[in-house]
């Protein structure tokens, strides 16, 4: 059985980048994967030091920094496929999504070590989401990234919203987003994919799109802490 | 059989972007490929009209355009993967290989017409040849087109080489280049892969650059008008 | 005075991308500054032959290639700003554009016969459109090739636009094309400015729009060879 | 007088990014202006928590998050002109780079407060150091981002480094860096300027590298502890 892990390079839990996160994690649990989320501003994943600077051969699993990365390590490794779900900042990941990304490297520098990169033969996929502009040159970035690290990307497994609108309205997107994980699970089934793309009928859609709902109403109770200091500064300004 | 084409977007056929495509091709060969080389300066390929500008059904195979591009989306269509492989102009493709990635729209937009793209399932890697910086932007560029238009982008299948001397002297970014045919290859092929990267041993690159050596030698006398042109105007600058 | 061109890389000239850009020469017209628009697609600019990749020194101005980019480059030198519009194929410029691009490498290359690129300070802005991503990509793309040709791009002088919708619905757009005009005739101008970026007042858009919508009324008349083609295309299908 | 802050995205001090950051602001002090370097991995910035997607007011000057960042804040706004040095990690910034320009976002937003960018008419530049690929991409990625944020980018003050050799001794890449610094106080200072581009002579750029080399021997016995521990790793790997 597929198992998929899904970053959200969100503060949030309860926006865009979360849904479109979620929506694919659905669009794989209907292909039979299981699913994971992992919050990465949750977690504590300090910057890359760059040792391979120095000595390219010092860089490897696990990374000398001692940190939540070394979690993330096990589960990636455990991992068939993987979605980067990031908002956009300045055209853009999340600084977060950086250091993550960053510091896979001691996964992939293995190749000096076991003469492979532990990434490769896994699946990925990338989810960029912003108000403006940029998506595209996000998931150009991090698709070039995971191949390079040894990882496929299959067919449609790229997806982006460039709106402010919440994107549960635009049902295009969200079913860009359900094909993501979809892609993921078909390509690392090795199944002979009738097609890829997929138009998810709408009394499918409503149902999916009312279990991301029902999950981002609970973050957003979760996360009223950070809500209820935004509100207070937007107060203050006034 | 994997039917594999190799688009050289670059004026030159005895040149480094050549060399790396003619050794991603061997390096396809290798693994059981047939393989074709499209020389696009030697095309009449026009700019898209980008039709679906004013209406989205009207962009369809073919293109309303007749030119060589007719005889490209049946050489496309009838083959397995694609690589397209670029000289770096300004960190970004040439203008021929703008064009072909434009006009192949008119296959990719056949989801409008029967419902997927034409290009689904397709196998897609990129090479990018520039003495100097841009070569990940562009492979990054390219890569996300072929995955937005349906293709996948399987491990190590992007490749580029950013110096000035001859590619045949870094034996490294010639494996690179090997190693995007034979990534493509395997996968198309939906082999069960133990490792998508082989470094190569000395005795079979070289064999693998002598055929190269070979062919560029030809190709350099085929193009000697065009190197004379080049020589006179040199001269008359002095 | 200042004199500034403004490429137009769209096939239409009724466009979101003509409209951009003749909202930022009108932003222009209003610092003071002459203007004029080149339609790419009138002309027949030839792709670069790379001729600099065998001997660096060849390439000079006027390309070797006789073609109407030997206007271009007169138009060029005459100009203190320039502005590319494209419209956005494949979170990309057009190919007509990368053309334009590759081919004023003939100014930039003078650095190697007068020792310095005959672009170097001049004023650059960008102006992507699409109905979908890449904006925020082209407009990186074609500013650094201007800056890294010797031109400057002064604060907003890259206006990018997403969406399906005729631009002339969308206010924040237009001014932030009108922007890119009014930035570049500032900064050519070496004055001492205030603010770069305006608010215009509803009055003076709305005349300006009025002014556009005016100009598109006639280029839609002009191509409507062009559009008479599609429509036929388009009843075939049904 | 033009000041010029240098930010060093690198975690060593001693590297190629370092150095090239320092001819950059030689370059600058040679043109009059007095400059800093900030070490980003000396300080603790936090990542930014996208305040403004719930609502867009709320993020202004200074930051909700107290930390390094407050002090950044007041050195860039005494600015005339930034650089930005970062090493390429996977074709992109480094992650304590991204967090810094994520974090700028405060000055930027205070359009929505003050009515202008706080960062508008200050004038950037960028350079980005890598043994491999993902110059190009990274230089265009920051300069449009400034330009976006309200910056100018003048002639020749995007610079990238793509080799493994100390950048010491390619003294191209060093003159480049050393313009960079250059073309911003000449942009800065609102200077008629002949040439924005200069070639140094041997005997000034030897005793700029000499300056650079002091420095760099200096950080290095500083950050001796970092290098100890790697050399521990190395031996404890063979």
């Amino acid at each position: 059985m597929i198992h998929m892990l899904g970053f959200n390079g969100s503060p949030r839990k309860y926006g865009n980048t979360f849904k479109m996160l979620r929506a694919a994690l659905i669009g794989a649990e209907l292909e039979g994967a299981t699913t994971e989320v992992i919050h990465l501003y949750d977690l504590d994943i300090k910057p890359c030091l760059g040792c391979l600077s120095d000595e390219e051969r010092v860089c490897k699993y696990p990374c000398v920094i001692e940190d939540d990365m070394r979690e993330i390590y096990d589960k990636v490794l455990k991992a068939d496929a993987i979605i980067v779900a990031t908002p956009i900042y300045w055209f853009n990941v999340s600084g977060v999504v950086k250091n993550l990304i960053d510091r896979l490297t001691a996964l992939e520098n293995m190749v000096h070590h076991s003469g492979y990169s532990w990434l490769e033969g896994k699946y990925g996929g990338v989810i960029a989401v912003g108000n403006d502009g940029g998506g595209a040159q996000v998931v150009s970035n991090v698709a070039a990234t995971m191949i390079s690290m040894g990882m496929s990307v299959p067919p449609w497994a790229l997806a982006y919203y460039n709106r402010c609108e919440d994107v549960m309205m635009v049902e295009s997107s969200i079913m860009d987003a359900i094909n993501v994980g979809r892609s993921l699970v078909l390509a690392a089934s090795g199944m002979n994919v009738d097609r890829w793309y997929r138009r998810y009928k709408e009394d499918l859609l409503n149902r999916i799109k009312s279990k991301i709902e029902e999950e981002v109403r609970i973050n957003y109770k979760i996360q009223s802490e950070m809500r209820k200091k935004i509100k207070e500064r937007l107060k203050s300004l006034k």
